[in-house]
């Protein structure tokens, strides 16, 4: 097949005049897309920039982070697309090891970056937009505006990096996911057939583009020459951008649309055009997505995607979608349904062998869509990659008919007294409890037991519940030996990685640091 | 990606229990059909075919026949699918030159294969189905029942050979179209993108499946886990399987919709399953769209498609076909569209450079979809293959948006007085004459022209136009050297190629007996 740097330049060549990008008051047709995408190219190549060097940037969904990922695919460089939520220092650290050579920042982020700029070793250019320039930055648009255009796109082998994309670990080692042009063009295609995609569709970037929760869709769409709406989330700017760019599909938690539906002028907007939402990885609770369908009646697809993967791997039919009816249809709900084409899936036991269907074991994925490895790190890509098999560390079984359903993260899994515990299933059933707003289920040193299952408990405002009482809810609900032995209570939300799941090990540190070991 | 002799077996994995297809009275889940497979593959082999050897099929669209490309994908073999018109002197032409070692035939094709058979040097093995068996003819079902099933698909390599598709010429010398694993795969997930197919899709075998009008979609389907349903077309037989399956796409010419729409019965049917009747090559009159426009009301996707290319090679989208409207609209719907996502298409001069839009010269394709190579065919192949671009010998042009208009088959273009003139046009304006039912526009010699324009004509029963009237129907019509200078009427049909069009060679061929060469 052609490779994704292709897609761009086919498309202003067929669909030339059609709406490739909408951004708030911009629209760009895909000619006018490609011609950025060449100047971009040209004047990062004006400076120094070439094949296989790294490109970062720091932005919110806009026009100008697709033409970062066209014009560093254009040209052969690596885009490295940086989580808008990192600090200085984690920038620092991403961007060394890295070995970024250009930067592109959006103003908003001009801060962060300038307080990481001093530390940083490698990069010689750097590209601003949306406010006045911090020193040694060049602005993007003169930049582009004055740049000798690249007309055509690099030749590059499948198996060459083409992005990036850091893990997102606040502790510890993030690790640089070393994605090829081979990867993300099978990812492309698996994403289309495996929602459902077509040229009638227009994509709403809601997620971020930085992740490939919503990054995949970059190359399908300019394959199907149909738009890409741009939005930085916020519940207004969600109902006036889906009420005037009537897009079709888009990537959202439930959880962020209940957010949209409590918006005081929600019921001034017409949210009619949106017939597919995916939605991504652990279960979502199903009061939450019976609010969502509530307010937005729509498909609904379950999903689980894996950086290490190039993105969507399994998702579950809209048509398997159930949150009322018979319970064994709305448990199908909760799966993340059947591997998308290119992906295989299997789920084994510490041996690698398979297991039966609804043993819980770790899910290994094979196939084109498998990373090429962690940028620079061979020790870390020995430890995930085993004979072209990919360890997910992803706890999960497989029901009868093939659906995968996640149980946990396996470094979450807590041994105590022997048994395995998935601190998710305790988790959900906490989340029940009135007086709790968030809750996280760690493993803690025991001298009896070896780990002791602990609650960290966030209380709602103006509750003041007791252990007990916490402890008693989970009797007879679930096996003795995970109800917690233990619960401790914050007032501070708990702390999160970048895509706003709980940062467990910043949770279980103090805990463990007495020990010689963790688990 | 992965290749397409995987798609059955993770079909069989993932959706198991799934409809994979409907034939009649029989319906088989993708497990079924794996099953059945891996059964015929193993019969196969038991019989000795190897990989890379040919297995032909003389069948209309039936299960048997996705059994049969399944089985020989499976096991590396090559199928061969036979133009179901055949005579027995072609069917010995054709497996004697492809080299055939084993032969699948139902019982219509029992009497056309016998006739064949004693001329045929390489054919060991015939599994035959469906009525009473002729001698050295294995029964398929038994054939089946008895073998050890091959149980994983053999690894294949994308450049090797899959399937061989002849060429339809009913004189001179058909030749064998190699298409590999990597043309077929991207064929695949082409016409999913371009025509907007999803898992919620069920395919409508109407076309025939030797010819690969029809024949991707064998690939495409499971590749979705969506269902195929199998017709030998006749309108009863439409109306019925249409109302009872409920498919939701098909190929199929606007004039057998018609045919279907002027069934006595044609009102006791639910049609309304159909969103989407793609029907290709050249371009039909208005009329017979509008006819079946209002027959089946549904979104109508005009395409060109090659052997060579391995299918699907343009399509005009749905939301450009206009029958009433404003005239430089409904001219559109006259073009093929744009080039599916592996096509890169062009239209050149004689010495092989682009010529403008509106400028006619020669559709030319490249890219990973161009077949191998004509079957033991190193000449052949090299007057079309030119730097791996394919020169197609239809003549078309590009409009400024990039939509190609197919104007004629080059090699059907007179050169008269210096002028090239395309049959095709005019065609198209003798059809639009009362007196006429077929028509063919062909080059004579003339020793003054050097290529004198004919008209060939069947009058419609009950007329008896002369050659003026003929004549004076094109007055003011087309330029004067375009006006033929004769005309000659026959009774008899005219005489057709494979897929339905009018074999022009037959009909020049007495008129250039005495000249030492053809144009």
């Amino acid at each position: 097949m052609f490779p994704i740097n292709t897609l761009v330049p086919r498309a202003a060549r067929l669909y030339s005049d059609r709406l490739a990008v909408w951004d708030g008051e911009t629209k760009f047709s895909f000619a006018e897309v490609h011609a950025r995408t060449c100047r971009l190219a040209g004047a990062l190549a004006a400076r120094g920039v070439r094949r296989g060097d790294r490109v970062g940037i720091l932005d919110v969904n806009t026009h100008r982070y697709l033409e970062a990922y066209y014009a560093c695919a254009h040209m052969g460089a690596v885009l490295l697309p940086l989580n808008a939520r990192l600090s200085a220092r984690e920038i620092d650290y991403v961007l060394n090891e890295a070995g970024g050579k250009a930067m592109l920042v959006a103003a908003p982020f001009f801060d962060v970056f300038e307080a990481a700029r001093p530390k940083l070793a490698s990069v010689e250019t750097v590209l601003g937009w949306g406010g006045p320039l911090p020193p040694a930055t060049d602005d993007y648009e003169t930049a582009i505006a004055n740049a000798r255009p690249v007309s055509e796109p690099i030749a590059v082998d499948p198996d060459e990096i083409s992005q990036i994309y850091y893990t997102s670990g606040t502790t510890g080692e993030p690790k640089g996911v070393c994605l090829t042009y081979g990867n993300m063009l099978t990812s492309a295609v698996d994403s289309i057939v495996g929602l459902g995609l077509s040229f009638a569709d227009r994509w709403l970037h809601a997620a971020p583009m930085f992740h490939l929760v919503d990054a995949w869709s970059v190359w399908s769409f300019p394959m199907m020459g149909a738009p890409q709406i741009c939005l930085a989330f916020d519940p207004e700017r969600y109902l006036d951008i889906v009420h005037t760019a009537r897009p079709t599909a888009t990537g959202l938690p439930p959880t962020l649309i209940n957010m949209v539906a409590n918006h005081p002028r929600f019921d001034r907007y017409d949210l009619s055009s949106i017939r597919l939402v995916m939605y991504g990885g652990s279960p979502t609770p199903l009061g939450v997505l019976k609010s969502a369908m509530a307010t937005i009646p729509t498909a609904y697809v379950h999903g689980y995607g894996i950086t290490e993967t190039s993105g969507i791997t399994t998702l579950l039919r809209a048509d398997e979608f159930c949150v009322d009816g018979p319970p064994e249809k709305v448990a199908i709900t909760a799966s993340a349904g059947l591997p998308v084409p290119n992906i295989e899936l299997g789920v084994v036991d510490d041996d690698g062998r398979p297991v039966a269907p609804g043993t819980p074991g770790e899910v290994v994925v094979s196939g084109p869509r498998v990373m090429k490895e962690y940028w620079r790190r061979p020790d870390k890509t020995a430890e995930v990659l085993v004979d072209g098999r990919y360890h997910t560390g992803d706890v999960g079984y497989l029901d009868e008919a093939g659906r995968l359903y996640i149980v946990d993260r396996k470094k979450d899994m807590i041994i105590t007294g022997g048994e395995n515990v998935y601190p998710a299933e305790i988790e959900s059933l906490l989340s029940t409890h009135p007086d709790v707003l968030e809750v996280a289920v760690i493993g803690v040193p025991d001298p009896h037991w070896g780990e002791a299952v602990k609650a960290v408990i966030v209380p709602r405002a103006g509750t003041d519940p007791d252990p007990e009482a916490i402890i008693a809810h989970c009797r007879g609900q679930i096996a003795n030996y995970k109800i917690p032995k233990s619960v401790d209570f914050r007032t501070d939300p708990l702390p999160k990685t970048g895509p706003g799941k709980i940062a467990k090990r910043i949770l279980r540190d103090p805990y463990w640091a007495a020990q010689d070991g963790k688990i």
